[in-house]
């Protein structure tokens, strides 16, 4: 019973033999210009319905944001963000790192996402173009966000107003895009460009590949130097089908909706079952396949010890307990319900 | 017929075969705190012969030789490298990235070997401790070297001294480091640590694997921030068995070596054949599995016209027209004699 | 009637002369192994009464607090400061820069000063050690203010021991140390490293120095790479006397006090007569030499008519028009009183 | 009798006391926007009839050289220099660390200059927009080099021409620049933009001023970035009128060509002594204010027991000690003949 993140789970059965494939079908040209990586690209084209789009293919999440983040900010830029998000909090300042010293600037906001009257204000500060104050260049948000909930089109679209009257990149983390995605039930398209977003890391790891991200560039000039970044960061790999086989499957058929569905499922079991039981409150609402929830010591207890695993996590109400779960492309049901059953027992 | 590049060639069946079952085999924990990451590491201690070694596993190689270089010097630290050295030529500055901006001196020598008279003079200057000069911090070597040549282990020993008399930490970049040990035929204790290599970027992905390299720390102390520095680059995998899984097939029951000695012998025989024909001459010796000739006009181009790939390569000679084949662990003999055949015909 | 700033002043004519004498005075040594500055690090041993400490001219306040922050942080590290700190706002990513990419969390606290309550809290969370985290290493704060106020000795130490107690260092920007200190009225040690300051950026320019700032440290540990940090910054002088023969005459027979004394006792006498006036109201307590205050339109226009030069300044309390006015060493009492003559006379 | 360095002189008179004056005028606008700021600027495109440059003061040549170099290169690029330049070896790595991470590839050549022959060759190598190499980005050259030669007009156009063909921009280092128009004997343009040079590092705190440099654009558009990297660095003075009045009076009535004639003259007037004397040999032609001169032992150590004071100096040729000696704007000719004198009784 391991609810402890999605980046625990293995891989599906149709991306490893994708990879398989790949590797046994003779040399292919290295760095980049093979079939699969094109396909790739081609595949998001149609998915985006976006012609004009650019996609490069990275192996992990915080080289996805942080090589996208490069390109939206010049050293002496402030990039806003959620004070949760990955990157103020997960990636041991590779921001920073990337962008040759840029300023991350916390932007609060209920549920994990960044609250947009706050943001206008924080925008409409007389800095620009004066030497001595970092500039605005970049608004970043996750998708889903760090708190399991989803940004609506409409959510998006206020945020980007903001963005771009100052001139300003919008950013989306997309880690989890496909849960956010599923949640919201729109077409990709809506829930990024024709919502604002310039730039997209979009995930494949966390929902069914073994480590494949894609850099989306929905304005093509924002892209120009990615190239060199990717490749002075040591992302560039010279046998691309690794990355591009598994993302070609992730986007063939719809796998990456239906793993997202799938996990997105489980949740809602898993949300329906605990908040059934006395003493149990959720910390945001539940969007995605993420769940934080306040737990009575004795459900809790009753359920480590039959070897459930998720992590504790802090609550700012004083003496309460919560607890993040997570679920993934290949949760099994029979297992949301033994948890659940324990979980009844116990209450 | 491609001799292009060792990193267009697929991959070792074996190795997919580690790959699917490490993510078929449930759940495990993330970001290297897994079965096959420690496994990896033990096999490592082995075979080096060094029980205080530690190892951490890479997707790429210019990854693996900057985080390297990056625990080796401070940002005002000079790092002594051959020109011809892949640091230096081919990674796009990544190693002033992760240094924090050190800057990489170029020592020249034959065959793309350091000339150890020439460190020995460059590490001999008043520049210590004093504030204006950067300070001599790492020497760089390459194993096998960008001329498909190998270093002997006195040869290593012979740039350690230099480098340890001065306090300079020695770095191997060991792209092609199994053919380079295939073709020296030493324990791999002799070709590192016991020559005086302080940490090692031990490739895999050249030889067999997808994409995996290893850093291998013969000293521990200089692994100190290797974590944080992984971490803040974007290399640190969540699903580290991508990594872990080629890395413990490779290093299992002598395939990496077994895959160099193939790659090498294939090289040997093309070169045998080659060097046979008029007007044919060798750049340099061959060692390993790169093979840099020149070839008369009307060789190169029946071998061109009958579909063979390799790359034009720039020759001091006037008037010589220089190109290089490299091998690789799946290289076809009856591939080979094909090829040599051809060119025979065309002599 | 120029309020707008101390950095617009001139500069006193023992410094001016001071620094005519060094330049007359034939040779020297160059890059600081001169007279002049090393008898500022024996003048600053006494005033602070800390034998042990070491100290180096820089000409820019900003280049004292980045190169006295980058020995006190990684570059994974998080710097807690205010938000209205000065390397938060005003220094265009220095910060960030000489740290090769730090990040600096905001600490928000009443009155320009960090909130004790909430710097502990946020120290007090589970990421020591953990590669994804940005790791806490150094708390920055100012003094006095960027609020005009000051902080007690018990406040400063109250922070220190959050800080000690998880391993940060605590830095202090000091570009107005001389009027917080006049303001506190007790010893120098006692505002500084007996409350528990590592690192000192002490400031000499905005209080009578044309360019001339020195670095403090008391941790003479944390010192031990500065000297290549402000050659690699370009901030070494080769004619340092200009920098040490400013800062001599500026902490010689108390002059940097009776400086900081006067623009003080100019910013008392401007609020006294102000809030005397209907209608105003301050924002801060002042302390030290900076006054932000609201005013009624038809005085600040009565004022503008007659020349007087000030910021406007933001204010939080909707409809009020607040500004910041600034006294300096030689801000003449005469002008003062004409200020407030002109705005008596339109309350 | 020092001879060490042009960089332990003391300051001209005049430039005494046109910083006395700026700073005994009453209150300025601070950062730039002040009378003197604006003079240097109106003066520099007279002098150099170029009524499109712009220019920035900054106090250190470091900052002067980095600054420059970081408007004319991205992070992935390559600074081709002297393995002799100021850049490349008394700088600390200030380059790699402005430039974020560019990479210096010395090109060597004669007396301290930069072989055009062996430059075009290394620009013309196939690297251009290929994503692994550093990519060529600019060509710095030093004026007077750090041999004490000078380049004619004519040398530079050929660099310049080489550079502008691949697309790269040129950057002079001129630390010494008076010197070597004073040794050229022509216009001032002829020796910058008209030969080709986009960006000068114009220096004179070795030839009279305190602490004082300007970066000059010819090319306006290479400037656009300047001003936010130099407050990045920390190298905006908030009372600029320090380094703007002593620069307004270095360019006045030709101030800064008499002090470079002067130090210029006594340099010829000591070579000419130390060539007669037998067994002194020349390592470079001297052209500008430094001289570097082959002594016999006695001859040395005659002046060295007199008190003279100067550097020693690597010498190629086995056996031979070799020193450098630097004369400046106020170097007494009586000294000079003292000195000689001395060794001429040694002979």
């Amino acid at each position: 019973m391991n609810f402890r993140s999605d980046n625990e789970a293995g891989a599906h059965p149709l991306i490893l033999e994708a990879v398989r494939r790949a590797f046994t079908a003779g040399t292919a040209h290295s760095y980049g210009d093979d079939e699969w990586t094109h396909k790739v690209e081609r595949r998001l084209r149609e998915i985006f319905d976006h012609p004009g789009l650019v996609a490069y293919p990275v192996a992990t999440g915080t080289a996805a944001n942080v090589l996208a983040l490069s390109c939206c900010t010049p050293p002496w830029g402030a990039i806003f963000c959620h004070p949760a998000s990955h990157i103020a909090v997960d990636e041991a300042n590779a921001p920073q790192f990337y962008t040759s010293g840029s300023q991350l600037v916390h932007v609060d906001g209920k549920d994990g996402k960044i609250d947009p009257r706050r943001l206008a204000d924080m925008l409409a500060q007389p800095v620009y173009g004066v030497v001595h104050h970092p500039q605005p260049a970049a608004v970043s948000i996750t998708q889903a966000t760090e708190c399991g909930t989803a940004y609506s089109p409409e959510e998006i679209a206020g945020l980007s107003t903001s963005a771009r009257r100052h001139g300003l990149k919008l950013h989306m983390d997309g880690a989890r895009f496909a849960n956010a995605l599923s949640y919201i039930g729109c077409a990709p398209s809506e829930l990024t460009w024709r919502a604002g977003v310039d730039v997209l890391s979009l995930g494949a790891t966390k929902n069914g590949a073994m480590a494949a991200e894609v850099v989306v560039f929905f304005d093509r000039e924002l892209a120009r130097e990615f190239e060199f970044r990717r490749k002075r960061g040591g992302h560039l790999f010279s046998k691309m089908r690794l990355l591009s086989a598994q993302l070609d499957a992730y986007f063939a058929d719809g796998l990456w909706l239906a793993n997202a569905r799938h996990a997105n499922a489980m949740a809602r079991r898993l949300v329906a079952g605990l908040t059934a039981l006395k003493g149990t409150s959720l910390l945001y609402p539940v969007h995605a396949n993420e769940i934080f929830i306040a737990l009575p010591a004795h459900i809790h207890d009753a359920l480590e010890e039959a070897g459930a695993q998720y992590h504790p996590w802090p609550s700012d109400r004083p003496g309460e307990r919560a607890f993040r779960l997570v679920t993934a492309f290949d949760t099994d049901p029979t297992m949301v319900d033994r948890f659940l059953s324990i979980a009844k027992t116990a209450e």
